[in-house]
């Protein structure tokens, strides 16, 4: 019996559409012939589509979306600068919209050194951690404001809003991964300054560690956080964090990794309840849009984290097993678009 | 005529005594013989005055601290885990409380890669910057508050606090920074996300650079500025940021400038009305203290950014050569504190 995938498609805006061009492509090759097969519906969602229509992301685009079980976005966001997107903010309105509307509470981001990759750090060693960011709270719910704007007596506030159920889930999702992996896990914040929301989330750690006595748990301030990812990533293997440390340090941590046009990332609503969202942690870059020069790794890895995701494991790992050889064997040759894409699906048959 | 300068010197914690220790070696020595001389009035504040006396920081210490024309502050904090602290927060109550009472709205925090200093980066190229940090607002403001706390309904909120006047002055200091330096401003934020603070940050940057013509401006995301700090950190000549941002920014440079054992930071009041206050950036690593095993650089470069604020440039150029001198030098030898205060006090003489 063949099962079927409703997977939504949002290729979006710059490199976007060509990098999910090489993961569709990669995601048929690896579930051809098997018993699941994904039932594709693109979505024209971004800076473009705004631009044409006026519309970001209207309720019936949310509704169509919803009727899915899982999501693989590319990219989103138009040329920085452009005058006809200013009255528009395609990441809050789309990208972040996508992520609360779905309650994609975890945010997971693994950081991997493939072999044959170069890392900008002299001794990296060995770079194999996974951060799971909160994805519903902190400093990204939209609870800022301003008055007196454009005066100079304008103040400017922004709200970062944690809750105990919003923490505990997240942390909770966080040790279970931890459990299954090296049984570390690390806290970061900045509970030092940000005392009532650092109190929350030290707590609630510290009460679902009982939970988990396996897992070695370690606390680190967010600043210190970043001198260890470039003196001594291979410390780490799980972090759990909040939204905003978490956009910070992925963004670091793809950086180490050998750029964030390897890095992948899963929006992730465990409960099931919507459907989770699966993209490169890069964004649309529209300065080398269409010339065939992006890397569409990161794209294929969340294809693998998608279908890891849907319990797919054996085609996940293959994926995974694929991008690995490739990168390997990269070596200096520059190669387009495609020509990455297809490496990796003939990779698959090895 | 001699000049007179009352110093301020808080020891603090930790390695903070043996590392100023140090520093006003080589004060003294610097300025033996000169038209400016340093009267000194030790202050026992930390967690070992906590612990002594429960006092934090009292209104009487901070009258008197008021009274003197500058501040030389060591490190302060206790043991972490210290259940006999869990009641004080000695970073909000003395560290950040001095820096807002004494309105210390401009954290300056330089970043050279000196010759002989070996970086986590393979490649880290010239590095040379400065992140003009604010230090009176944003979410260090402590405006955080938490309702139901314990309990499974608990919302624990903090609010940044932008306003027009507190970031226009940092933003102008800066602006004057890059005026100085190679004439390159680059305002960090996360506009994209914290619409409101950000657009007041983004207009400000705007405005005021209209006045400094000559400055190129440039504008990065925080999570992509960490990627740029260790992919080319020479591009960067002036960083200007909000208060947290430039929290983590600052650790991450000290981290690829050869660890925050060398980086130096002034909290500076440009206005002259409250005394302004150097320190390290490190903390007071309570695990090396006592053992001569601290190394003394970057409170010797805080007494340099003192001696340049207060006018006396040449002894700032002295101290700065003589630093950077040893650091040449240092080849793997391992040195205690005292040997490399002496060591730099030798350089002086060159
Ligand atoms: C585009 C932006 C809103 C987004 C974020 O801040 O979460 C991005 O940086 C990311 O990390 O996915
Ligand atoms: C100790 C702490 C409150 C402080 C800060 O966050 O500003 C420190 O990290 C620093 O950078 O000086």
């Amino acid at each position: 019996m063949v099962r079927t995938v409703r997977l939504a498609v949002i290729p979006g805006d710059g490199i976007g559409p060509e990098v999910v061009a090489e993961a569709t492509k990669v995601l048929e090759a690896v579930t051809a012939g098997s018993d699941v097969s994904f039932e594709q519906t693109p979505f024209s969602l971004g800076a473009a589509r705004y631009l044409e229509t006026g519309d970001v992301l209207t309720d019936a685009d949310l509704d169509a979306i919803k009727r899915h079980d899982a999501i693989l976005l590319g990219a989103v966001g138009g040329v920085p600068g452009d005058p006809r997107l200013a009255g528009a903010n395609i990441e809050r309105g789309l990208l972040l919209k996508l992520r609360f509307e779905l309650d994609h509470y975890v945010n997971l981001r693994p950081t991997v050194l493939y072999p044959g990759v170069t890392s900008p750090l002299a001794n990296p060693g060995e770079v194999d951690f996974v951060v799971v960011r909160e994805g519903t709270e902190g400093p990204y719910v939209g609870n800022g404001g301003a008055i007196r704007q454009g005066t100079p007596h304008e103040v400017a506030n922004e709200v970062s809003v944690n809750t105990a159920y919003g923490v505990e889930r997240v942390v909770r999702f966080a040790f279970a991964q931890a459990a299954a992996r090296r049984k570390r896990l690390t806290l970061v914040h900045k509970t030092n300054v940000l005392v009532f929301a650092g109190s929350l989330w030290k707590r609630t750690v510290d009460a679902v560690a009982s939970e988990f006595p396996d897992v070695a748990v370690d606390y680190l301030h967010v600043d210190a956080a970043t001198i260890f990812l470039v003196a001594d990533p291979a410390r780490f293997d799980v972090i759990v964090t909040d939204n905003l440390f978490g956009d910070i340090l992925t963004d670091l941590a793809g950086a180490i990794s050998g750029g964030i046009g390897l890095a992948a990332s899963g929006n992730i609503n465990p409960d099931g309840r919507y459907p989770s969202m699966f993209e490169p942690v890069h964004g649309s870059a529209p300065d080398i849009a269409g010339k065939g020069l992006a890397d569409p790794t990161a794209a294929i890895v969340s294809v693998a984290l998608l279908l890891r995701h849907l319990g797919e494991t054996d085609a996940a790992t293959r994926v995974e097993r694929a991008v690995a050889a490739d990168l390997a064997d990269r070596g200096d040759a520059r190669r387009s678009t495609s020509e990455i894409g297809d490496a990796v699906v003939a990779r698959l048959a090895e």
